[in-house]
């Protein structure tokens, strides 16, 4: 994990890491969440609509930006105030690991926030997720 | 579980339910993102930090909209494409159950896409999350 204050990042700074989704994290979301829609849970189901898997839950994806923000930027002192993704492409478990990368591209004095580009991609390199966190820092 | 068509859902639709969070759904939030951060794992650190509990993770309180548009609205149908949210107060534990709203504002024919604003209150009335989501319909 790492530990950055407000002042130690830089506009520009990067970091990546590695993700993978299994049955079992997305039995485990369906535990947490309740959300039982057969897209995300019945293969056959998912067959019927043209898709060749089971769709990970867009909200799963979501959630790695977590990790991301609370453990790599800015790590400990991470207190996420906004999220904004688009789900670009739809997400399977075959297509795993995903890419999860993240960029700062701004940094606003007054607030002390930062702002993160956040990008996912699939083992084929397509991009699946798009979007940015605007994070504080506890003190 | 709700089974709306796009041609069925119509401006100012609303839907509401009350759901819990628990240590256990903490603990499999963790086991599924890695995100360690103590912020949400260790009430000593949390206290030192100003908080009387762990605070809830914000992408677990975000993760229960996937229900709202997959379980009820709009239901089976649901691929959601755009989530937007700002975190507007800290979550407790102790300040569950929380009330989670949803009501369509837009529809979109030509995409056909719904938009559906979305609050999340917890048990004192307070407003924890506020957002919308853009959604289109598995055919």
């Amino acid at each position: 994990m790492k530990h950055f204050n407000f002042e130690e990042i830089d506009v520009g700074y990067e970091v990546s890491f590695d993700y993978n989704i299994t049955d079992d994290k997305m039995q485990k979301f369906l535990e947490i969440t309740g959300d039982i829609n057969p897209l995300h849970n019945d293969l056959s189901y998912a067959k019927s609509k043209g898709y060749s898997e089971k769709v990970v839950y867009g909200m799963l994806t979501l959630a790695i930006l977590s990790t991301l923000a609370g453990v790599y930027l800015p790590g400990e002192k991470s207190l996420i105030h906004e999220v904004s993704v688009s789900f670009v492409k739809p997400v399977f478990i075959s297509n795993c690991p995903l890419l999860v990368k993240g960029k700062v591209v701004k940094k606003d004095e007054r607030f002390k926030q930062i702002e993160i580009k956040c990008s996912i991609f699939d083992n084929k390199g397509d991009k699946v997720l798009r979007g940015n966190m605007k994070i504080g820092f506890v003190d």
